[in-house]
């Protein structure tokens, strides 16, 4: 089904008759809309939409649509995407040691829940091989030594472009990437970060957590940014915790959590669902 | 600034071109949109609207609206309401003796949180009038006796349509009310049931719940309806609970539960973000 | 670390001094208690405790630990266990197709995070065999034909026994065990049940709680008694859903809150935390 | 019942045989153990340990159980508070401007939830005085001007003296209390931040949630110290946020989350379940 639907995705500022001409040419095209989501922010001044469209009898196509559409598009100024259904994004996934999170995907993918390929997994230790490629999956090892973090991480910029990569998953990847690398994947790169952000930002936040004595602990999934753990947030989700949980408890509890909070926003990803206006997310789920 | 804006609501069979054919519509009268959310039900193959009109600059008003939207209402068959935002809603609170969810009403009420009227409690006993009373809101009490079912329904019935009440909320009213009485009030009585529904629907569901149990216990807020706790479900909610607490404890934690519940579905309705399909809600926040 | 330890389980009429006697008793045979837990129920006068003895320096063992305990149980007519932490329990897991909950829990214990061995899988259909065996664990398909129920419950008997089985998971195994079945492993069989019972018991609870419409979905794990979907609950998990979920997107989310729930409930059962009163459960976390 | 009863709090250095001890003494003395909790922080290698003892034949009392327990709280070096149940405690609730959670715990102490004494409101403006007065609790309105700062603390601990208070709540209290006022009560002062501490510690929590554009608010209540935001945690809680919530939906919605937090603070504290360690609380509910 999804082949034959389109994701239309729409920033501009906020004005009277976007909704109508937007609706209208898609009527005009007969085009149906299975399914419309908008959003104002006031104090912004700015509007989001998402529309999904029936591509049966659609007199539109990849060729075809950017040229009818500019009219539109011009009159309202809009920062605009067009995903088409028949296109399956392509994932990589970027690890270190910990497996929970890759374990996860790589179930959600064989299975089909998440509607996406995966070509390749990279770690930068070579522990999560086997798990990957009990799945069928390539797995490239790109060590990362004193000093020679530009190249390695050209390495990996090569993988993902030989791929022909979409966008890029940290599923606890424990190396903070450079400013360079962020740019060539701008809000395509999605990091879980153990903590509910912007509390216990940084390293061991478990461990944090615990010295804190917090009642929450929480998993945080956000696009990744120049600034650590301060991208736009996707998702979050909590989990009540006790004086008798240890560290290693948390660790454990909270584990339960990044697979979820990843996999949901991974998911909101692939269906189209997010739309960046500065450091913060529109997700219409 | 609710008072410059209207809600138009629409239920449909599902079609190709309704959101174009109502945003034009809106546009061609110089509306402005501030929110439209729209779902389509593709099982019941029904489609859901709700548009938020901004009033300024709209050339249409409470005495032309209907004619001039007729055309576009007639093409879809749609069942339609426009709520105009300087109506403010009348509700009517019926209790018996519990007191903690009328206590947040009140208070919500007198802070403005809740953008009710509230021209009257009617209590089937006499115990929350001291309460009612001190918020300045009037009480009357209409007991049950042996028999009178009929004649204490036509009183409050007399009652509502004295005060023009819009809605009716049952905040543990312990009375199962009649056909009659609820055909008076079609999708615009709200009660609260204290159990996740639907387990445990009927008399002492914490009881039932401790008897059985369970881990988490819930809330359950809906329109009422001909079968008992089995109407359209609003709003639900659940906490954890275990061995340790005894039924008092399930009826202590389950009051916070049940006003927040209760309090969730009234503003939904109230900011007329319900639309009734069969026996289910769609909820538009 | 758990190999030095051991966990008392206690259950007994409410009376004066148990406390007392116990933590004397093991006080005097020089052990030291880790952690200690305990519940009156005053309802039905019951006495419930969970204590965890550090063995180092403690002068009993396996050998001699009942002979010196009888006098302290008999005073009080206890029903108890002692679980050795050096003795690792040993799971089965029987499934039927579906394929998520067995994932999770392979992995869980391939990576230690659950203390069991797992020397079988055993499923009414093939379809499971490859993932399990990937993780090196025998697979073994005993089939349920017309008429042979009674054949297929003795062969998963014999290979519960010739695998010296201590507790068995249904990991949304789709058939009903026979009262004979239930009886040879009372309060050792762990299911997991897609709904928060006791609401939508029985087949297919997700379209159920689709078809009334629900505001929340949730996962139960529960001992498994005669009674379907009835016996003692051990855990339960709930998660909010809206309108524009369809019956697959509850079966979609409704899978991790599974995962989570029967993997907590596991966790509960192999750290000796669970003792049942009828049919309910003190779960000592 | 809670007359009847009594609470022992210990806190200690890890050992062994404290529970043989405290259970011993208690049954020497013809004590009945209602309820009993214990925890040992490995790390800190401390015990922590809460008694609730049925008075009902007890052969000690308020005057004579320090002398006869001596010997016990000497041998393991314990900090230890009795708690006799007949001793209602007093509680002071410190407001400014925002009156919900005061008048929620207006209504859970006239209801009998909260078993306190509630002998005076104190607030820094007078704007909750009617609501105080409505329900026959005396308010005092104690100003603070540019410099009196000192003043005007040394005047509501002189209130707190002489209506002999146990505790004190601030209930959205906009000041920040000197070190000596903190002192005066320590770990007897109760906060509630609307925020997931550590998150968004400081003014506007909700603004600075919303700037962040997080999915989950919080609130969070703990015992104040010194340091702003930073004493020991008793209780949080969290709710789904997205971005349709405008800053006041968030403080709308927060309300509700204040107030239940705050209440289960409250009651913790009021039951003796709270043994702090630290920066840290041990929560025995």
């Amino acid at each position: 089904m999804h082949a034959n639907t389109a994701r239309l995705l729409i920033t501009c500022d906020d004005a009277s008759g976007i909704i109508a001409a937007v609706a209208g040419f898609i009527a005009q095209h007969q085009g149906n809309i299975l399914d419309a989501d908008q959003h104002s922010d006031r104090e912004a001044r700015k509007f989001f939409m998402r529309v999904e469209i029936d591509l049966n009898g659609f007199r539109l196509d990849e060729q075809t649509f950017a040229a009818a559409w500019r009219p539109v598009s011009d009159q309202f100024r809009m920062k605009w995407e067009m995903h088409w259904g028949n296109r399956i994004k392509r994932m990589a996934v970027l690890v270190t040691k910990a497996g929970h999170c890759l374990s996860d995907l790589l179930w959600r993918w064989r299975t089909g829940e998440l509607r996406v390929e995966l070509p390749i997994v990279i770690g930068n230790h070579p522990d999560l091989e086997p798990d990957t490629k009990a799945f069928g999956v390539p797995f490239r090892c790109v060590p990362v030594r004193d000093g020679n973090k530009a190249k390695q991480e050209g390495e990996i910029l090569s993988l993902l472009s030989k791929y022909d990569i979409d966008f890029v998953v940290l599923a606890r990847y424990m190396r903070i990437l450079s400013p360079d690398f962020v740019a060539a994947y701008p809000q395509r790169i999605i990091n879980i970060h153990h903590s509910f952000l912007p509390a216990f930002a940084g390293a061991k936040p478990y461990h944090q957590a615990h010295a804190r004595g917090v009642k929450i602990i929480g998993a945080t999934s956000h696009y990744v940014t120049d600034n650590l753990d301060q991208g736009p947030i996707i998702a979050q989700e909590t989990l009540d915790v006790g004086h008798r949980d240890s560290v290693e408890d948390l660790i454990r509890k909270g584990r339960d959590l990044e697979r979820v909070v990843l996999a949901r926003a991974i998911h909101h990803h692939v269906e189209d669902e997010i739309l960046v206006s500065g450091n913060k997310t529109v997700v219409f789920d």
